[in-house]
């Protein structure tokens, strides 16, 4: 297995390991060079002639293809833009219309809220008995009948790190005559994913986790190859005209997965994204998954021999995770800031998981150990203090 | 009248009349440093705790007051996100839910097509008979009927500057039942705008022009403060949830303006905007319009006087235009390419129009007089040439 760790890429403050990668990824070394750039020699110097001649116009598309090339994608299918819970709702929106004969969106309990809200404000939109139908993860299977319109899951439980099997739930969602939508929040730059194999028809995600976009980085859609010039843009904006700059009175739908761009791409987040994306062009996701794994092992059988008042919420089989590993306890909530406060970030998640991210570019196995140490350190003194702690302030 | 005149806060190119900045207003000198200080000292040294630490949170709100002063709109009904098309989507879907009754977006031909696409998506998801009537904005005032839903109207012509009567026409769409949504892109930082006397429900606009926020800078949307806590927000994300780190799996609306955020604000560009909006604490509006219409003025003068074969399409009297100057010429994209080679950059919108911006903060009457020269020159030498110039490439 070749090496994926690059910790000299990162910018990592001294004192403190890391295990919230999966939250907001840390600061690529090369970054601030670049939106520096970016400002100074394309903004100031070329003023709106950045669009064309510093490439800002094209890159929704460019940084979608390097994002693609993680989670199986060909070039052509995958564009950046606007936020995930936007791309959701623009997918679903989509996707509802491909069936117009059905009126149920199916998801679980182990969506990300914002998922379930973004459904939840379309079919209250859409009215005429459109209606959003959330099952445990496990009833998932059983609940794909054939009155379901949509089936929209998020790969990895953002609590939890289970996975979905997204080839065996697409294909019944195939099979019942649905179409499918996968979140990869949690999925892109955490483990190999490939939308080809997978077969379904939207996808979306973030990149400010595993992609280390920054803060607020864009996030992307996907639309299988055979769709994109058929699909119906529920949120047609100009960008996604197929000639935006003949500013027509009427809407015509722009050629292949453009017609997913909406407004105005933020250009200082694409750059830094850019940047971001180039630590990626030499990784194997096969590679970087066993190291994914090996980290995440470690952890677990550390923490249990340590710690057992830690109550394992991942599941145990690493094949069956992501790439993070949850343990429940009680006090969770001021149990993590009190382990935040000596060093080792990981993050909360209501009602009691402790939630800690493995993200094998800028992280090792004596990273591991020394944050297992303080852990156990902080939980068998019992260093931490419920009334410490009101305010959550945790970001996903 | 107070000089407004702040050149020296602005990156300005040698050897460039900037004539557009109503498309992307120039670099704030001030901005390259503060998104530095959030990449380096927020994104990198606070990982994921800067979005309390740092205030990245608090953001949308905090910028939404700065530019709510501009417009007239009280600190807490005004928050920045996503892109201006999204905002319309939001104002317009939120909209059509208070007149259940109603099925038609009323809107004229002189809105920008981004604003007409989503109304068309929006209607065309809604289905049930909703409909997009658009009519010449002459003759909006009489197509007010007690049919109409929503009265969508952007206060300024993106191509002519002509304006529409904020306050006329929102009373009369109130007299008629319709709810008025005012988009106000060319008029944010560009003229007074008094949301509280306009009485409208919605107001959105976009932040790279007028403002200087830089390429894609986020858009911000009003409410109107009666609203704000009743408004159904369609676009329903988990930071517009009245809790959203509790996670709940059901959407409530968060308290206030808030409820009409969506997904993670994009912190890069929302640091550039917040420090471009310092350029206006001590602007008034008063002054500022005062300032344009006397550089408009002399604009025109002198370009009629030199260049007689430009028809001068915007509004003769200053009081129906706003901070633009627009000229018709047959061949008007080949000639604009040519004065832009020459320095002074302006910029062109089908069919036939030729735009020039005024930005008192960073314009002058001798910036006037030096573009005019050279705008002479090169029409009047016929310096331009059709066939160099087959693609289109201005943005709005």
């Amino acid at each position: 297995m070749a090496n994926v760790l690059k910790k000299e890429c990162f910018i990592l403050p001294e004192g403190i390991i890391y295990l919230d990668g999966n939250s907001l990824g840390p600061m690529p070394v090369d970054v601030p060079a670049r939106v520096a750039g970016v400002m100074n020699e394309e903004w100031a110097q070329m003023l709106i002639r950045g669009w064309n001649k510093a490439g800002w116009m094209a890159m929704p598309g460019d940084v979608g293809t390097a994002v693609g090339r993680l989670i199986g994608a060909p070039a052509g299918s995958v564009v950046m833009g606007d936020t995930l819970s936007i791309k959701v709702y623009q997918a679903l929106a989509s996707a509802v219309k491909m069936r117009p004969d059905r009126r149920v969106i199916l998801s679980d309990t182990g969506n990300f809220p914002s998922d379930l809200y973004m459904a939840e404000g379309l079919v209250g939109l859409l009215g005429q008995g459109y209606t959003l139908r959330t099952v445990a993860p496990e009833d998932v299977a059983g609940a794909i009948g054939d009155d379901i319109a949509v089936v929209m899951l998020t790969e990895v439980d953002y609590r939890t790190g289970r996975m979905h099997d997204m080839k065996a739930i697409t294909e019944m969602a195939h099979a019942s005559g649905a179409v499918m939508l996968w979140d990869l929040a949690h999925s892109a730059g955490a483990l190999p994913v490939d939308l080809t194999a997978a077969n379904c028809e939207f996808a979306v995600g973030c990149t400010y986790k595993y992609l280390n976009g920054g803060p607020g980085a864009p996030a992307f859609i996907y639309v299988r190859p055979d769709l994109v010039d058929t699909v119906e843009p529920a949120l047609a904006g100009w960008l996604g005209h197929r000639a935006p700059f003949d500013f027509d009175l009427n809407y015509k739908a722009g050629r292949g997965i453009d017609r997913m761009r909406v407004g105005t791409p933020p250009v200082l987040q694409m750059a830094a994204l850019q940047e971001a994306m180039k630590l990626w062009e030499d990784v194997d996701m096969a590679d970087l998954r066993a190291a994914s794994i090996a980290l995440q092992e470690q952890f677990i059988q550390e923490i249990e021999a340590q710690v057992p008042q830690l109550i394992l919420a991942s599941p145990r089989d690493p094949h069956q995770r992501g790439s993070q590993v949850s343990f429940r306890f009680e006090h969770g909530y001021a149990a993590m800031q009190a382990v935040i406060d000596r060093g080792v970030i990981g993050d909360f998640r209501a009602p009691d998981i402790m939630r800690f991210g493995f993200t094998p570019l800028y992280l090792d196995a004596g990273d591991v150990t020394a944050a297992v140490t303080i852990i156990a350190d902080v939980m068998n003194g019992n260093l931490w203090d419920d009334d410490a702690y009101k305010v959550r302030n945790a970001v996903t």
